[in-house]
């Protein structure tokens, strides 16, 4: 707590011998005060180090100056860029940001939701938690007139700013990069059937299949579980059932990259020897990675901008959003994972 | 913007037939008011979907539950793991986060200060940049009464709460291995001769380098510069130098990692035949990267968990925070890159 001897508007106004009223105004850069007045408040505010009270003015304007980023996690390249992304744009334009971590569990996610309808935040940016069964908690807060854009993980049914990447093209190069390089059996390993640009990009994977000749594609994607022990089973039986095992596979999020290493690293698999990979990353250290890594490499810093300068933009100018969506392709980084050896 | 039509105290008030000062009292569980009177309020603010005003309730008791989290980057292994630690704790206590990212700059540092003495968050946890010159703008805000703690990267002259790892003994352990490795030039490359968080781990290295009858250690500390094209050049002109090449290399901090692996792709040194590596990182994939790098890991996430607790633990009891240093020890894992080939 900010100790309370400090100055106050009314500490200027006695200083000045004016009302505090005229302070106020003054201090808002108000055109009912003479542009004399607004520096002589100016240089007593300097000088008796006035800081305004976040509390009050944001009681009057019931702007906080806040937006809350919510992420299903923060130690992933993608999201910390985004953030990164984010925050460029905020602080520029004078907002904090305030964020928020759902691990990505639903519950967490309602929990949050709740707690923004305070005032506390101007406006949100969500990547929603891959288990979502509803949007209600979406749709309340926005209900209270809440400025709300989504990035790259959006809800589809909800009418708002998104800012996302290509994901049915990605899908859809991946899957034909490893049909070029000549894997016959190649895979989608997915972590959700719910998210909506999950959906894409094995959709973009399933139209590469079906232009190669393989029309039954129900055994070509996979659920990988994300808690860390089933993750890693899983994977290890899918590679070593000699009628499951692909010899390529799209790894549709980064999270699924170390356990992908460890279990070939483990099972003797040689990547890309007999195993070629392509994955949906932001990763800095894919071309050192042993082998190094070919990924989908998504603009997470720019889709980070995009969303923030819309949420902004929204803010500002009390203008509400339709469903206005903004595409940052991504692109193919071809390194020795999926390469012919 | 909030919406003005939602529930209010007095819209409760009406509701009961009660004052607004009675509500207000029940809704903070004052001892004033009856067990009775509480449930009806509590029944009739769920009722009404009462949300309390942020600001409204900011102005009475001078409280944000926010909490500063200034850190240098974000796309950083050690900070976002540190967050997640922070994030961890403060979310269970009811704090927000608000995350301030320095780019490691100290002008970028000093406005963040500014913008925090307007009450808007209760407490500060950051990590400091690395070229700070002076420590007055942290004083200045300390000086208002804002509870303050370091983690990782701490000002050593201003006494508050600290969290940081055994930098001096991670130092020695890190060299001491090198030398045990075989290595007759070991090297420290560190990015800043202020930070003294690396001051201590120098010590450390060259402790151990004097144990090894080493006594001249001035040509074994090196400053890379952050900016990336200096710093690729100053790697490569140090490991092209045959007086100056060194076969051991101490990296003091993560960022410095893609450097150092890229120039010795490029100038074909064999890590860790001509050059052995080890480097204080909390990454995720080193025991992927070609070759598996050796580090010394530090416990970021329990860094941030310890921070938070000592933040919210002296907001809550108004407790203003001596010179409490918590170490929290780190570890030596031995991966390829430091072994003998």
């Amino acid at each position: 707590m900010i100790s309370e001897n400090h100055t106050t508007i009314k500490t200027i106004a006695a200083k000045l011998g004016i009302s505090k009223g005229t302070v106020s105004k003054a201090l808002q850069d108000s055109h009912e005060i003479s542009i004399a007045t607004k520096n002589k408040v100016l240089e007593a505010a300097n000088e008796l180090h006035y800081k305004p009270n976040h509390f009050a003015s944001g009681l009057k304007s019931r702007k906080s100056k806040a937006i809350a980023v919510i992420v299903p996690d923060i130690v992933d390249s993608f999201f910390s860029l985004a953030i990164k992304g984010i925050e460029t744009v905020t602080q520029k334009k004078g907002y904090h940001i305030n964020i928020y971590i759902t691990n990505d569990l639903f519950s967490k996610e309602k929990e949050i939701f709740k707690l923004l309808a305070d005032g506390r935040v101007d406006g949100v940016l969500i990547s929603v938690c891959h288990d979502a069964t509803c949007n209600d908690h979406i749709k309340e807060l926005m209900g209270l007139g809440m400025p709300l854009v989504f990035f790259d993980r959006a809800a589809e049914d909800i009418e708002t700013g998104k800012v996302v990447t290509d994901d049915f093209k990605s899908g859809y190069i991946a899957a034909r990069h490893l049909v070029d390089q000549g894997c016959k059996r190649v895979c989608f390993f997915s972590i959700s059937e719910n998210l909506s640009i999950l959906q894409k990009r094995v959709e973009g994977f399933k139209q590469a299949l079906l232009e190669n000749h393989v029309n039954d594609t129900r055994k070509n994607v996979y659920q990988i579980p994300t808690d860390k022990n089933k993750c890693m089973e899983t994977i290890i039986s899918l590679l070593s059932d000699p009628d499951l095992r692909p010899d390529g596979i799209v790894i549709s999020v980064e999270l699924l990259t170390i356990p992908i290493y460890t279990a070939c690293k483990a099972l003797n698999i040689n990547i890309p020897e007999e195993l070629k990979v392509i994955c949906f990353s932001n990763l800095q250290y894919a071309s050192l990675l042993s082998p190094p890594l070919t990924t989908i490499t998504q603009p997470a810093f720019e889709i980070g901008e995009q969303a923030a300068s819309l949420i902004c933009s929204s803010i500002t100018n009390n203008r509400s959003l339709k469903n206005e969506k903004i595409v940052c392709p991504s692109q193919l980084d071809i390194r020795s994972s999926s390469l012919v050896y």
